[in-house]
């Protein structure tokens, strides 16, 4: 891989913003279908957004893979999460071997999952995991940053170079994955710091705290932020100071989407922590993701009005791994098969009255 | 068929509860998949369900069906919606042809449609629809009954013998459709009447009436309910006095997909009034109920909250025809992979915390 800053700079001046003259021309065609404007709803929305994206007015929408990425937290230490650290180590492997929520729901789709270690703390090769592990886990954030502000830049080109490469090899929509355990305790803190909002309004219980720990986990995450100090209009100093290498590298391959024009497929609550960072690095970004799911995490409605998304799927998830965006892969293509192949009112029997109107009233 | 009559009655003394031993049975499997019992949220609710519908631990949801009802409406001369009620008679045909946002979707899921004609105001023979059309048309609410006890009743048991047909055909999940214009007028009727809320509380614009004509629109469901004055503890005149055919067939449907002991997937608004017909008939009918997505219509959030339903689904979608239930046919083919195929602690090296927490935090 070249250069960290290099490939991010370069990444950062590739993106540009989706074709408005393809959206227009999608916009026209889905006026044009059988059906009153607009009474698919978001299946409309998303079809007219991918015609933007891919810059063509019919477009395919496979093959598609969920990259995932995984890494450990020094936070974990301050007794957070009642999950012991090893899971992390010991499921992820499970991502790639269709045993898990990902690899099952992934083939169901035939859709492709490949794991990424990007900060796993092990010393093993995880089997069938890629290996880019920039160290054993980050450094406590309640105790100083929990990386150097090279470590952050280099967890954010590992994401673009894996965009890049699945890119490359032909794929047409990624979604985004993760594991590590503690990793919404850094995603609460950069929605903290981005948003503006004290800790308490944007931290929930993520589902390996008892609630009787919420308040410790509020003020581990109320202390790292006092103690950094990060600056919100530095998406890489809020990543350094109190974020993780999961969360860089998914921030990461949302910009490499972006720059090479293909949809990037949103999670749950810790792929919105790296899609605000992306956001931050540049605002155009926002053009390519896709939400999924609404997470069951308290801030996940200001995470995703701060992106401007709405999630399609309500389902009281909070797994991970991937899971939602893995869903949503089947709502991408039915959105497809209805924008390509209905009727439309010149080839119908069916008058177009002009209304923006159900033929159901 | 068999005498109306005797087919409901024998209908709903059919309906039982869904199994709570295989419901247990189902949710003990669910906690020993390798995930935080719960984390997978309605994708486990869905599963457990669906134990208890089949009473089965395992169960196949393939092959499955939409079953469309169309009719027209004597309340259209009141000049409620913009939309031609010729529209009905023209595109319900499309249906079966797999043209319309129904076709597509179902051979996209790889599952059937049929279009069954209860009331359509035409003389002619609809290409590809079943004709089971009790009359042309229900007559004008505003001004009398919609239609005698005894087509209500005619209405209810037509949806039933669709449903032991396409039951007796091995068909194992069953999702409901509908098409008349003006329909949404008879649902919020039938809402309103239920929950005892006035009209201006339970009725939008659907989507073929403009925004001007909303206040005619209450006015003229007030005026039908007062003048008709149906009795709340009594469905079956609430059906017949302010309802529609199609809208008594899909209630039939439900009642019969119970009774078989099948799951039965609610569309939108339309779906949801039928719904409401059908639990007030026999409470029971709602444990074989599947919601699928959140009708744009106003009241959609209290007829699911009547039913004690949620919908996973939230895509703005205000089309019908079945489009949502289609949708959600994927949704219930992704949970019952999930529930078939994950692994559990038992066959994993991951080790079961206990806790009803995330691999996430």
């Amino acid at each position: 891989m070249e250069n960290y800053h290099v490939l991010l700079n370069k990444t950062l001046e590739k993106i540009k913003p989706i074709d408005q003259a393809y959206i227009k021309l999608a916009q026209k065609r889905q006026n044009n279908l059988t059906k009153p404007p607009g009474s698919l709803g978001k299946l409309e929305d998303i079809s007219i957004k991918l015609a933007g994206i891919y810059q063509k007015e019919f477009y395919e929408t496979n093959p598609k893979i969920v990259i995932t990425y995984g890494g450990d937290h020094g936070i974990y230490e301050e007794g957070i999460s009642q999950q012991p650290q090893a899971i992390t180590a010991l499921h992820f492997p499970n991502y790639v071997k269709g045993t898990c929520a990902v690899g099952i729901l992934s083939s169901f789709h035939n859709s492709s999952v490949v794991a990424v270690d990007v900060g796993i703390n092990t010393d093993q090769k995880l089997d069938g995991v890629i290996d880019r592990k920039i160290r054993k886990a980050t450094s406590n954030f309640a105790k100083g940053p929990a990386m150097s502000r090279d470590e952050a830049i280099q967890s954010i080109a590992i994401g673009i170079d894996l965009a890049n490469e699945y890119f490359d090899k032909g794929f047409k929509v990624i979604g985004l994955g993760e594991m590590g355990i503690c990793n919404t305790s850094p995603s609460s803190a950069i929605i903290s710091v981005l948003s503006g909002k004290d800790p308490n309004e944007v931290t929930g219980l993520g589902a390996g705290t008892p609630s009787s720990g919420l308040k410790h986990k509020i003020e581990t995450i109320k202390k790292g932020i006092i103690l950094n100090n990060p600056d919100k209009k530095d998406a890489i100093d809020v990543l350094a100071k109190v974020g993780g290498f999961e969360i860089g590298a998914i921030a990461g391959t949302i910009l490499g989407c972006a720059a090479n024009s293909i949809p990037v497929v949103l999670d749950g609550f810790i792929s919105y922590a790296a899609a605000l960072l992306a956001q931050s690095l540049c605002p155009l970004s926002v053009e390519y993701m896709i939400a999924s799911h609404k997470s069951a995490e308290p801030a996940s409605s200001l995470a995703l009005s701060m992106l401007g998304l709405q999630a399609p799927l309500d389902m009281e998830m909070r797994l991970g791994e991937g899971s939602g965006a893995v869903l949503m892969f089947h709502i991408i293509d039915a959105a497809n098969s209805i924008y390509t192949n209905m009727a439309t009112f010149s080839d119908s029997a069916v008058p177009d009255t002009g209304l923006d109107t159900s033929l159901n009233l």
